[in-house]
């Protein structure tokens, strides 16, 4: 066996280091560029503690594990650096991928474990890459709007290198000077050179895939050593040329005019000051691995930026935002383009908290997710995460009631997330999103136990799964996910909100009306659309009510229409399950009809429609062993319909769910009122069906203006209850007073709930 | 406080026994009434072993703390005996069910913690039943064969019994004698008469009906000790004049001529030697209580009966069965009427585990699912399971390959469960099934790790939710989940097997003709079915092969028609999942259309059709994150229908659930030959998509007459394996020759699987 001379000076650096690295860490210059490797994600001060515990702390030493059990199965299989042929989901994708994730496991394994064969095993991996590099063309695949070489797109590329320099830096000093040179000529500088100065629409711009191209290219710069290239990272190519109208192939605009670009302004624009990254929490996730990994580089190699702190601490915020954003199961909300089930389970997620652990401050309910998530990144944050864990320092991470500001200066709405008992309800009033944004505003969706109940379809895409459009968007993401009769939200004739062009959609934002999370009993918020409709306010309040004579809270939805014009207007609801009950009989068609022929509605089977009679309806379904009913108020002329997507499907790229709709035709005000409640459970194996029945007797208007709106609810025990709401003024400390009849409403404050009997 | 002299008496019966009472329990003769209570599944030596080891025995102690919470909530809640009303899962139903198992428990925890309040709860609801009784006319509620007078059906009735004479009998010496004559003049006696001598009907007939009323009979006569009533409840009344041609409400037959009636003749005849209960493991989980709470009982009251020992040991078979006949999380297998999600972990299961553990010979592989059910009975047998989990005695059960013949001797058919790696497919070629049989000869359901990938639909009902038609059986049960086209089997010309009718199908049963289990690399069950389709022979082998070049075994299926006419056949499958892409083009319709109009095909949406060309086709989908194909041999003029459930639905009682269905018309003889694989795996996390497409090239009929059928099967490395089977020779030592063109295959036995490169 060869002596590895790096590794031993390594060994010796870090033991004359001693105890006292640690605070070094940030302070010491380094005397030439082997001194500095590896420095990305694992520095001497990291590395020394990993060695001295190995063994000894569980969470590090079982995610040690499963990398080398997965990396020893791949050395033996040998190294494939195919020709560049496929789609995501495809071999040549799926083997390049494989190719970055093993180098950068393979890189810290090297420095962990201190075994050649790790070393070596990177270096004729680079080697391999190095040779064919110089000689690919751009990609066969033609669909993105910037084509990589090793895959179809420039983001996948930038993945390589985001994996790939974290492996170079660890095995720096095991290669010589001249073998340095030759990957940094053939591979690192022309590859870094692809995605930026020649994919100025991909590189200079405000989005996910920006941020990848951003931060591959900052960290090889960090590598290198090379402040010109990290320049062009945090701050964009200075003269792109590009045009203000182009476009990617998701429909979003490349940027707006004067727009900064770079690391920085990606990290300034899309993050809110309170941590909400304005794609949704599916890209956030997406997006937390480079902005992570690349501020924890940065920390180490350039302290002085003081990249945590930047905008206030956003970074971190953003890794508790984005936990909260997940519900019981740790499953992200479904916002704008999200696959349903990711969850802060995945790698990108251990990484964010781990990194936000250690370089926020740790906090100890970050622990606690941690020890859900099982697993660690093998670095200096990993083993601070493990090593505090193991002395029982994490305490639980409690999810409440949050709102999440939209907007670089949480200016431009909010999504909120309302919690009560086992239910959780996200409500969307944001910015649109870029160019994952869906036609969505004042949207809902809800969970109960961390069980969608009432869903938001999500994205139609099967990621990586080449079987389906190569793993990339189908057609149907943008003419039925994006649109807007896809959501629980206000359709006003047939067609989407901004029409459902992105260059409305992206200039506006939904206003922010009352968010009180205060009272348990009674949590409320309300937001104001005034632009989806040209000449129509939507305004929606929902109130999550625990009554204490019930069990489960409930969900109370207002929404209010007022429009210039008459239209017509569709409320959606997406339940999942079975219907059980209604209250009123239906008529349910031989053969379903299809709804309309755009916008959404094209894909949408009608199969029965209700005949509405009175002034309540009541919808009762049975979904994961719990029963459900939706109970809202109908004027006779109202249209109930029962709906399936799934027409014009071709190829079966949608999921054949139901959904209800409600129909008020050739109205300029209407407004809706409902109550979903979660009143019941079944067991399949005891048998027992308990409270199967809503306990929501009936819903009434007892007053509705343009100044206040007033709900009488009453219970199977006669016990009324009315909720009041100012419509025009949120002040916390204005008094109203409102005279119904014989009787006199008065309260404090933007909203109030009050017994009536 | 009263001082209690029955118990004290009691407690020192036991002390004064001493430890030489567990060889003494069935020899000791009871010197008067009072000595013999509690008797029934408490005796003195079991209480002995509960209170000298309770606080010590965990599952136990869990289980008594779980019922002592409920029943001390109920018994603050105070006593409700409504006047019966409801159909199941309406209030007085689930009151009067509650009741029941309340006052169960409370007489259990009155004789193991010796608190009078438990006692005097039982006495008080039973003076309260006593005082109801007399004066009730039958239950308003006439949907039943047999009205009951506390439920709708003399069968919850009988429920009642069965629970309550566990109570009366652990508080017997509780009350006094007046007290007890009241009680059994007023509501025991005419209780148990109603539901035998007024209700033959009902009493006498071999149904799991039937078994619940001949155990209330049963149980309740030997808390009396009265001998007649227990003949009565042993074996059925004498004369009960019933004609041959009566029916029950489920369309099943009373009875046929001359057929023993009482419980022997149900434990004789429903159950087949292997312990297989004719009417599927959805009603054997339920009958099981009755049958060994009641064996439980004789054999403590009459132990020369040796009622365990009965018919081969028939009941402690039974529950070995019934667990095999579960999938890798305990939920039982699809077959005839049943409800998903019923598992080994429901209450009647965990009675049954017990007792057969107890009274069956200490089966230690039991006590592995007892430690699963983490719930013990609070008697002698669960104090016995609890003892020995605690002593470490567990072993795993382990479910293999099985066969569980049908038919009182078993001759009538069977049905198996062939495991290879995580697939389980259940292949049934049984006897009917009694009133809650389908006609689904040869259908076969398949499960992957637990789910359900092809599946068998069950039954149209959702059980105790009165929302749905009372919580009974709604009529799609007959229309659709009946029907032959409901089930992965051969349909004749769109008509069911037996033409839907249950006189013919109760006559008939199919043949095995192969099991074969010994070699794990090819497992194979055939049989055949002549009596479905009259001038039709049926012949379906499934061989579960595998193969060393994959993860996983896969399916292969051979189904061979053979008719002296032309026909139409149509082969449907039920897989669930979302289609992921097909080897050939189709036409999914604007709106689908509605597939016929009577024997379930009225309940069939067409979606699609497809293109079909060349020899075979592939159809793959996606289930609960696992790839799966289905790869089919067809002839040109074949048609693929993509269909969906849920035509002619009108209140929504179906799920709306895909399936394929290949049809070859005006042929007489035809050969349908698939395989069914699980390749791969997708995780929404990790957005991996591992080995996403099918390993099988193509399948081929090298040669098909009425004597062999030989089948090629090759895979994407051209590896090619034949697999032969001999269809009229099933003897193991048999030689097979066969020339195909130039090659000659031979080989040993009714089946063989060989390479052919």
């Amino acid at each position: 066996m060869k002596i590895n001379y790096h590794f031993l000076i390594a060994t010796i650096t870090i033991l004359l280091l001693g105890s006292s690295c640690n605070e070094m860490d940030s302070t010491i210059e380094p005397n030439s560029m082997e001194d500095q490797h590896p420095g990305l994600v694992l520095t001497s001060s990291g590395l020394k503690k990993i060695k001295s515990n190995l063994g000894n702390i569980p969470v590090f030493d079982r995610s040690l594990a499963i990398a080398k059990q997965q990396l020893d199965q791949e050395i033996e299989n040998g190294i494939e650096v195919p020709i560049p042929k496929d789609y995501s989901g495809g071999y040549t994708h799926e083997r390049h991928k494989k190719n970055y994730r093993m180098m950068q496991n393979a890189g810290l394994l090297y420095q962990i474990l201190g075994d050649e064969k790790y070393a070596d095993y990177v270096k004729k991996m680079l080697f391999a890459y190095a040779e064919l590099y110089p000689s690919l063309p751009k990609h066969p695949q033609t669909r993105s709007y910037a084509r990589g070489k090793l895959f179809w797109q420039c983001l996948n590329d930038s993945n390589w290198l985001v994996y790939t320099s974290q492996a170079y830096d660890c095995v720096y000093n095991y290669l010589s000077k001249e073998e340095r040179e030759v990957l940094e000529t053939n591979l690192f500088r022309p590859f870094a050179d692809y995605i930026s100065l020649e994919n100025p629409q991909f590189f200079n711009r405000v989005h996910n895939h920006s941020t990848w191209g951003n931060v591959a290219v900052g960290m090889i710069a960090l590598v290198l050593d090379d402040d010109i290239l990290l320049q062009r990272a945090l701050n964009g190519i200075k003269a792109d040329h590009l045009s203000s109208d182009m476009k990617d192939n998701d429909g979003g605009y490349i940027r707006t005019k004067g727009q900064k670009v770079g690391f920085l302004a990606n990290l300034d624009e899309p993050f809110s000051p309170d941590g909400y990254y304005t794609e949704g929490p599916y890209y956030q996730r997406y997006a937390m691995y480079p902005f992570m990994i690349f501020a924890q580089a940065l920390q180490n190699k350039k302290p002085e930026l003081k990249i945590f702190q930047h905008k206030d601490s956003v970074l971190i915020k953003a890794v508790d935002a984005l936990i909260n954003l997940s519900d019981q199961d740790g499953e992200f909300f479904l916002l704008n383009d999200a696959q349903k089930g990711m969850s802060y389970h995945a790698p990108s997620l251990v990484a964010a908290v781990d990194i936000g652990y250690h370089f926020g401050g740790n906090n100890p309910s970050l622990l606690s997710i941690a020890e859900k998530q099982n697993l660690v990144t093998l670095d200096d944050a990993g083993v601070a995460v493990a090593l505090n864990i193991k002395a029982g320092k994490a305490q639980p991470f409690v999810k409440k009631s949050i709102e999440l500001s939209d907007g670089p200066k949480g200016e431009q709405g909010a999504v909120s997330v309302i919690r009560s008992g086992d239910l959780e309800l996200v409500y969307k009033y944001t910015a649109h999103g870029l160019s994952h944004g869906h036609y969505d505003k004042l949207s809902f969706s809800l969970f109960d136990q961390g069980d969608e109940v009432i869903q938001d379809y999500g994205l139609a895409r099967f990621v990586n799964i080449e079987q389906k459009g190569g793993g990339n968007y189908l057609k149907e993401n943008k003419t039925w996910a994006k649109q807007t009769v896809a959501h629980n939200t206000v359709v006003q004739d047939q067609q989407s909100h901004f029409s459902g062009t992105y260059e409305l959609g992206s200039k506006n934002h939904s206003e922010k009306y009352i968010t009180d999370f205060e009272n348990k009993e009674v949590q409320v918020v309300s937001a104001v659309e005034e632009n989806a409709y040209p000449g129509t306010r939507l305004q929606r309040t929902f109130a999550i009510i625990k009554d204490e004579a019930q069990k489960n809270p409930f969900v109370l939805d207002i929404t209010q229409v007022q429009s210039t014009k008459e239209h017509q207007f569709d409320m959606p609801l997406y339940y999942l399950g079975q219907p059980m009950k209604t209250s009123f009989t239906y008529d349910k068609f031989k053969t379903p009809k299809i709804l309309g022929s755009s916008n959404g509605y094209q894909h949408l089977y009608q199969e029965a429609k209700a005949h509405l009679e009175g002034s309540n309806f009541q919808f009762s379904w049975l979904s994961n062993g719990k029963f459900y009913t939706y109970t809202a108020i109908n004027s006779e002329s109202d249209e109930l319909l029962f709906n399936r997507i799934g027409a014009n499907d071709p190829e079966y790229n949608l999921r054949n769910e139901p959904g209800l709709m409600l129909r008020k035709k050739n109205v300029k005000d209407a407004l809706f009122v409902s109550i979903i409640e979660s009143h019941g459970t079944y067991s399949p194996v005891s048998e027992l069906a308990v409270n199967a029945n809503s306990f929501i007797e009936n819903i009434k208007v007892i007053h509705n203006s343009n100044e206040y709106t007033l709900i009488q609810i009453e219970d199977k025990k006669a016990r009324q209850k009315v909720f009041a709401i100012s419509n025009l003024n949120n002040r916390k400390d204005a008094q109203h007073q409102l005279k119904v009849g014989e009787k006199t409403y008065s309260w404090e404050g933007p909203f109030a709930l009050k017994p009536n009997n």
